[in-house]
């Protein structure tokens, strides 16, 4: 054993705690508490092993996709949670979550660290069938919240029908029929009055 | 795409949101809260990718590894976090936890649900080297997390070296490695007075 190398590891470890406490805009199912990163990260692992059947690419490396979904959010640590609809907060976000990524994988021993960090730039990039599936859970999850917790965000926030097909088309790339699934979400949303549709706007 | 299938997904997705409310002895590591079980679940498959090469088993199947860890607390969602040391709670933890199982992953399409529930039992068996890994990790994670926080839930619970020593020492069946740093954070902790040595008691 590498005790220098477990001692960082287990740095790593005790850092990363602190993604429990980084809160997103989207409330858990029953509505008392918004989610924070750490379980939002379990839950959308959970939905790749549970929907992996409608990736578009069968054959998926899995162990990727779960590391991908896994440590994707990390950079929120000192980025922080910026909202899918918040044009200001997403064109600093880049350079934010960039340095966040560097300070964090280099708690780890280099090669470790860098195998990590290359994964969230992978994710970043959109590139792989991995990084595209792994994302359009990050998309589906929240979309099936919102319509779930009755468009409450949506309304507080002025958000309307075709900004959220335009940001959450890309499911398509990572998996068709989730994104046909996703469609008929927004339908019904629309069709409950819970999602202003743009055509009336 | 077979939509009764989807919809049986979804809905399973949508129950397993309950694991985030179910809340563990113990603390975050800012101490301001109790860590829930999703969290929990996420940071142990967190430390499989971090610390994997300390496994006993050099050739382990790390997304089954992930799977395990994922979905290994899902019972408790029926069952309830049942306390590492809390005899009479262990003694009808079994039967609370396998009727738990069964109805959480009936929700899912047949088959689905059948190999969830094979993996549910996998991890209690701890017959395979990836269950016995990843149950080293669900040990190490609280025994780090009490020394951190100074032994307070060992002061509460009146929880001894010895007492300490038996729960953990299986940890050297996944990683030897990691069972010999586990019992340096026991040391540390009874020189730290954090934890009470049994030789006194």
């Amino acid at each position: 054993m590498n005790d220098r190398n477990l001692e960082k590891q287990i740095k790593f470890i005790i850092e990363i705690d602190k993604l429990k406490q980084v809160y997103r805009k989207t409330k858990i199912l029953d509505r008392t508490r918004h989610e924070n990163d750490a379980e939002h990260s379990w839950h959308l692992a959970m939905m790749a092993i549970i929907l992996s059947e409608y990736a578009n690419d069968a054959s998926l490396d899995m162990y990727k996709v779960l590391k991908l979904l896994l440590i994707h959010d990390l950079v929120e640590i000192d980025a922080g949670d910026t909202y899918a609809y918040d044009t200001t907060g997403q064109s600093s976000k880049k350079d934010r979550e960039t340095s966040s990524a560097k300070r964090i994988f280099s708690l780890l021993p280099e090669g470790q660290g860098l195998d990590l960090y290359t994964l969230w730039e992978e994710y970043e990039l959109q590139n792989t069938m991995e990084s595209r599936f792994a994302s359009a859970l990050d998309k589906l999850q929240p979309l099936l919240f919102n319509h779930l917790n009755d468009g409450e965000l949506w309304k507080e926030n002025n958000i309307t029908s075709s900004m959220v097909i335009e940001r959450n088309k890309h499911i398509a790339l990572g998996s068709e029929s989730l994104w046909e699934y996703a469609q008929r979400i927004i339908n019904t949303s629309i069709k409950q009055g819970i999602l202003e549709s743009s055509s009336t706007t």
